[in-house]
């Protein structure tokens, strides 16, 4: 890659916009404040064209924010997709986080490959790590007891809870996992773990010192959540609405948490890799 | 147990008076303030003589502050050893942290019994486990990238560099440890890590993404910091005068602690387990 | 299960014969000759009725020999098929190894709800731990240097690879693993492993020490056994037509067997429990 | 080395001739029949000159047989350790296992420098990893049942103790661990194994599916041997008097068998390059 636009993002992209300034690519930034100075690395303060003779353009991930517009963090801007667009020129290559129907219409409108990053199954593999060590660094931060020797509870068994439970075990924690799926819980069992099937749910939950959420349905309901131990950490990794009722939580004063997007928080330059690494994937697969 | 006064501590001792209180033990204490009541524990205001009736009294680990006190946190007060020691009754047991002349001394005088918990050795192991895990929290939120996959260097192979090497190893880190003796070598190697002898530390050293040191020596000395990558993180663990030049990392602009005390910080309570399970081995022994 | 028969079979219906009488059930056999009495257990010397009584009727796993008969080992006969389903009453359970379109056929017609036990998932999986188990013992007995420190390569990532990669590694050898998918190549990598893209075999294949192979397909062909190390040990663990190409191999001089039905050869007890275990499963869901 | 003499031995010998010939060293055997030939190895039908011109020569572990002679295997012949230490030039060194009073002496009288191999930390430790490694083969071996899920007993936790865990938890099994010491029974418990008091040792054995022994004293006596399953494997890798009343376990229909000398048996290639480097180790020490 000899040039590539970096427009919007958080720490996450100023990682990416560092790895690949190193590796030789012309990097021109738009609305990201990186403080490493690099002689490969151009900031634009205005969306001019230069940031649209790259090739390539990288949004972040997700790509918009809550109001609609682009997610640029270190500048007050309301940008809307279209905006950005327009100015692209056809057949340019974006790569961004979290599909919806706006992105798909305004890639077809102006003839624009765009990529939605997280779709990628390498993406969310590798991701799984940087999430999964992030959930175990907020585990140790909010309890006062070790993680080894300690009764840890995964519910669910993809990708996340699989890099979880092996983590988990390599500190010497007691792991047990929650499945569904036959095929699962054996895999489970066969890890050294103990296998939870939802119906058995309710009687292990009792003992537990932590537990880690990674199902995005509401498993952890007010009838679970009241036989949980007084002092037990609950932390919640699933995305909106994630699996813990919260009010019922707070009630029963537990300790309950929703942590997302822990790559970007607790490993920012290894999420940096990994959005580099699948770029350069699909960018492969392109050509 | 039947009865057991505590005088002093931190967040440990305050985990140890309820695991002891739960456990149907009369709990006197002084100078520790608990937040959590229960009905087997008694809060005493001043040295007063019920603190006296029990056969086991539990200073801190250390006992003494640096002021040359006993090492009371909560309360604004110097007290003497010798204050303390004059009010036992002869034969009372003592179980406290880190043996010096003076309480050698004073033991003998007054007839007490007394036992330094850090000279257990099952308390040097099992304070392994929050020592190193606690690390392993300092250096996750210390980085910007994971564990997982990073070069992780560990200098020294006693107690806390063995735990700390197979926790990292679990979470997937590429673990290479330095060690003096041969037979420390041959171990390293064969459990999967590279095996460092101190004459190939500099080569090795120059690739570490962070350093752990263990050591009680100057091994980090001017000349390795030298060596050093900029972004790498250092972790120093070892009890002063400790094994880093820290006049110097700071000069080169490096990131370097002094972590020591860590399972009192990041896991009191497991401590506190730790500081009554040992408690209980002296008192088996003693009679 | 009040009653069960068996009828043919090897070792692992031995066992499975034993472990179905010690919890009670009445077990009748044909054309098995087990040494162990056990007053659960009758032995049926012709195709007697009482064999038919039972609700639900085990054959081998595969339930027929190369001479396209029922798979006894004990006895030197044939025995049709459809001999046997003649006697059977409508409505029996039979559970078989390896369905094909006689056994199909031959149920419709007598109306037996029949299952094949190699078809169930529970089954491929758990049967891949004593596969791959056996295959570590096949490589110990076959090498005269220590698993542990060698390079191991695993052609082929499913279960079998799974299991196998896990406990080398557990062992302590260092594993490569081929894989085509990306998804695979990207846990391979993460969980310690080397990950080997199809097009990175060539390169790799040179310096191992020991292959096992678990894909059905010519994987092995003589343009890669020229590159081998004229002392690597291959194991190949795939079903007929297998992967490799063992003409090539013996011209070379390469030491490389084909290793199949290794759970009844090597651990034929826990391949029993696998086959009880799902019976158990199967007959639960038919209710 | 640029000549190495070996006499007498077994196949650990032979592998050792072929590495040291493919490194470059010329080597002269004598007693040692081996098949591949190699331009840098020179069979001596006789002791003739040649053999002592070497500035070091190997004899074997142990370096005599039962009948007191050199431990010759491939020739039917007595030969005296003073017939050899008269032939040898004073200075020679020596490599041998396990030292005893007659090659102290004769070393003393001919000015021989003798080094006692298996004395060697590393060869202890290297040497363990053949040894647990040859263990799981003959558990393999002489077990129905997968050592995955199975559970395991090692009487023991030295060298061989800590390996042989180690491996059968990297395969799967539910490992336990007798020992003594205070210090061990808590790494052992803190590494995820059940750690077994003495005094625990009567309960636990009773449900074993296979027992290790490696300490050197009766621990295995007939009361204990009661306790265990009839269908309980039992291996002793504990040299002579060994660590279980074997008649006994006759009596009782158990099965139990003396394993000793694995590497030899199992690894002698792996055995050979430990023998290699420890002799490596001991001429440089030498210089």
């Amino acid at each position: 890659m000899e040039q590539l636009s970096i427009i919007g993002g958080d720490n996450r992209q100023k990682h990416a916009a560092l790895i690949k300034a190193k590796s030789g690519t012309h990097v021109q930034t738009y609305g990201l404040k990186i403080s490493t100075h690099h002689e490969n690395i151009t900031t634009c303060l205005t969306l001019s064209p230069e940031l649209f003779n790259s090739k390539v353009i990288m949004l972040p991930v997700p790509y918009k924010n809550h109001e609609g517009g682009i997610n640029i963090i270190d500048q007050r801007e309301h940008l809307e997709t279209e905006t950005l667009f327009r100015l692209m020129k056809p057949n340019t290559i974006v790569i961004y986080g979290k599909q919806d129907e706006e992105i798909l219409e305004l890639s077809k409108k102006y003839s624009i490959h765009s990529y939605d990053i997280v779709q990628e199954e390498t993406f969310s593999i590798l991701n799984a790590i940087p999430t999964a060590e992030g959930a175990i660094q907020r585990a140790m931060e909010r309890t006062d007891f070790t993680l080894h020797g300690s009764k840890a509870l995964i519910l669910g068994y993809g990708r996340i809870g699989k890099v979880l439970a092996r983590m988990l075990y390599g500190i010497g924690a007691k792991v047990a996992v929650e499945a569904r799926k036959t095929e699962d819980l054996v895999w489970i069992e066969q890890s050294g773990y103990t296998a939870v099937p939802l119906d058995k749910l309710d009687s292990i939950i009792v003992e537990q010192d932590i537990i880690f959420n990674t199902v995005p349905a509401l498993i952890l309901n007010r009838n679970r959540l009241k036989k949980v131990r007084q002092d037990c950490i609950i932390i919640d990794l699933a995305s909106s609405p994630g699996g813990v009722d919260f009010q019922a939580a707070t009630e029963f004063g537990l300790s309950a948490s929703l942590d997302l997007g822990l790559p970007g928080f607790v490993a920012p330059r290894t999420a940096a890799e990994i959005i580099c690494r699948v770029t350069d994937e699909i960018l492969e697969r392109h050509i």
